[in-house]
């Protein structure tokens, strides 16, 4: 039985056997619209996240499947001491296939081992959020029609990032990517992706400070939040939150088929003012990150459509 | 494409076929048991409220369609600073048509003017609660056989009531309609619905204190609940709370043929002495109100059944 | 109408045919997929219980119906000082068949004498919980061919422990049921069982202190969880919770086809390395509660599969 726990379970192969399937289900979603009849998919959330939640609900829903579950621990057995390797016991006997987001770092993982149903990371603390890759890449295949040969700018909260940490372990198994860090000293790319990452893997990168500095020539924009509970105090998080905001002036610099992307939900480092041009595409990743998880939980569930 | 934001966004032509479309759904439930299958209603309630929530879910569901969201903002993105605007158009990545509730006045119109699929106002603070209004239309139509020629008596608190304010403007469009406003002094109807609504458009009420002065010749007796939370101090909710209480005796001067209703939930202005007499149709009501709501999904979604 | 207040609503006969509508769902599971097509089960739970609450969906689900309700009281209009008598009448115009939780003793009997379709009561505060004693009863039968000639070991919380009072209601009216109860003094049966129900019903039983002076000769043992919160203080409450806790020393002990029952979330009072034993069905047992749900569901909604 197969999991997901990183972006990194499927080879490259898989991935774009995986994408594939998402493109086609893009183009025929009626085709698909039985495939999971009779299966269920428990949404199991330790912590909110209204936006991947309702994601993989919508994508079980169009798959013809049912959805149950709880939207945060507090309506959880987790309150009354179950363990994580007990309450994926309980949900295969309930659901078809788990969705569990956790703030826990490798709670997902611990609930994989103990599970007779297939298990999705929908997010563990800092650590991984793949599907929100999975999204990424799909959109950016989708878009700009290839995954190599690509210059993309990352930029925002690059320290605490974890969807640029996920993003740049699935990238740089392409041919020819190179990366452009935009970020304040303080939010930094961590230096074991710098070192072990990026350097052992000879992968070309710079690193900048100022975005009007980057985005001249760039392929893909991916502007991150900068999360005020990231920081120690609030003077830091106000001085340096308005650094790295993207508008219609910084927009003139880039390049006419450069795609910004965003994982959402945005606050103000997006202007938007930026929504209307065609360029930004933050919300047509919203729906390809519908469609990947179609695909994906099907893969899980190994349900041929033909 | 059709939202709805407030009762008004009808004419009475388009309202009336509305009602007829929601009566035929109460005859040939079956008939529209598949309307919606493969479609999505989002309920995106920023506020609990499980009787406007489930009503929607279920109306959906009977339709054949399915439900899924968000029951309070805790769980929802709101949390993380996201705007109404960005979260429908997530929304409109997962669902055919949401129904949103809002603590703030105005939020689903933002909605509205930013989504790609059919909102429907569930309630916006103190503001308007569309679905309500066509619920207690469609029983007073449905029971009494139409909507012109009534005396109307509305009880209770009608300075916060967002029911009886909305009852008011969807009913004076209907020929021959007069009123009773049944309050006590501190919670009288706001001026401007008694000038610039009722006086302009020369619409026959008249101001009562006691229900037993006014109850004899009504042929519709809408009671509402007297909100705690409306009240600066408990001294004045508990001196004025009893003065409103609909009982027995109270009935027993009422037509025959008058109905009662309430929008629900009651505390204690209806005795439940009166819930078995057959002139209080509160729970039917609440039936109404489903069928309503089918009748209005498949208007927005422009559902045609034969 | 029939609801589910009680195990002992249903007679032995009545039961024996709902255990058989579970076993045959059990083996051909497909047969019931459709069965309730185009019904809603509401589940309003005014307190969580993750375990409860899913289980009741699972089961609604695998037979083609669809669910909606609450999970806790907060996102209820029993905040706004609704009744239950109240609340019953609108889910009533919601949904087909309603499970209860309430935190209050005698609320889903409450609800079930203002319904108007059935309920089933989900766990009312200390008093009963007869969808566990079915779970219970479903599991013994299933896995030990027999509910009568049975040696019962009842360990832990037999004071408080609401599961443990059903079960023991439920089996008594077998023959030759025999029970081993194991507690600490402070946690022991409460006397009118003691007295009222095994005395009176000349049932055989034993009070033991030491799980391991009991097991050697039991057929069933039915662990229960010691609850932090029964306890006054947390200085008793760690002295005696490690008393009772099943390990494989204690398994060794015991016969060789003896099972291990729990009606779940466990704290520590299995430990984990007991989970691989054979004769420890607690999992098996989640996955019976599913079925029974469905036999129960089925069975108050007088459908009929052939």
């Amino acid at each position: 039985m197969k999991h997901l726990m990183s972006p990194l379970d499927f080879t490259v192969e898989e991935l774009d056997k995986l994408l594939d399937l998402a493109n086609d289900i893009e183009k025929n979603p009626s085709k698909y619209a039985h495939a999971c009849e009779g299966k269920k998919l428990a949404t199991t959330f330790y912590e909110p996240s209204t936006r991947t939640r309702l994601s993989f609900e919508a994508a079980m829903l169009n798959l013809g499947g049912n959805i149950l579950g709880f939207s945060n621990a507090a309506s959880s057995s987790a309150a009354k001491g179950e363990s994580v390797a007990d309450t994926i016991r309980m949900i295969s006997c309930y659901a078809d296939i788990c969705a569990m987001r956790h703030p826990k770092e490798g709670a997902p993982l611990v609930a994989a081992l103990n599970s007779s149903i297939p298990v999705i990371n929908a997010g563990d603390g800092g650590h991984q959020h793949p599907t929100q890759t999975l999204t990424d890449l799909l959109t950016i295949r989708s878009l700009k029609g290839r995954l190599d040969n690509l210059k993309i700018g990352l930029c925002g909260d690059l320290k605490f990032g974890r969807t640029v940490h996920s993003l740049i372990n699935a990238l740089i198994r392409y041919p020819n990517i190179s990366f452009v860090l935009i970020s304040p000293d303080e939010l930094q790319i961590p230096s074991y992706i710098r070192e072990d990452i990026l350097g052992k893997n000879n992968i070309s990168f710079e690193e900048v400070v100022r975005l009007e500095d980057a985005i001249t020539d760039l392929d893909i924009l991916y502007m991150t939040r900068v999360q005020r509970e990231r920081f120690f105090n609030e003077e830091d998080y106000i001085r340096m939150k308005d650094f790295y905001i993207l508008d219609k002036p910084k927009m003139n610099l880039a390049k006419e088929d450069m795609l910004v992307l965003h994982p959402l939900p945005r606050v103000n480092e997006i202007s938007v003012e930026v929504d209307n041009d065609p360029r930004a595409v933050y919300f047509e990743q919203v729906q390809y990150g519908v469609y990947v998880r179609m695909a994906l939980i099907l893969t899980l569930l190994e349900v041929q459509v033909c």
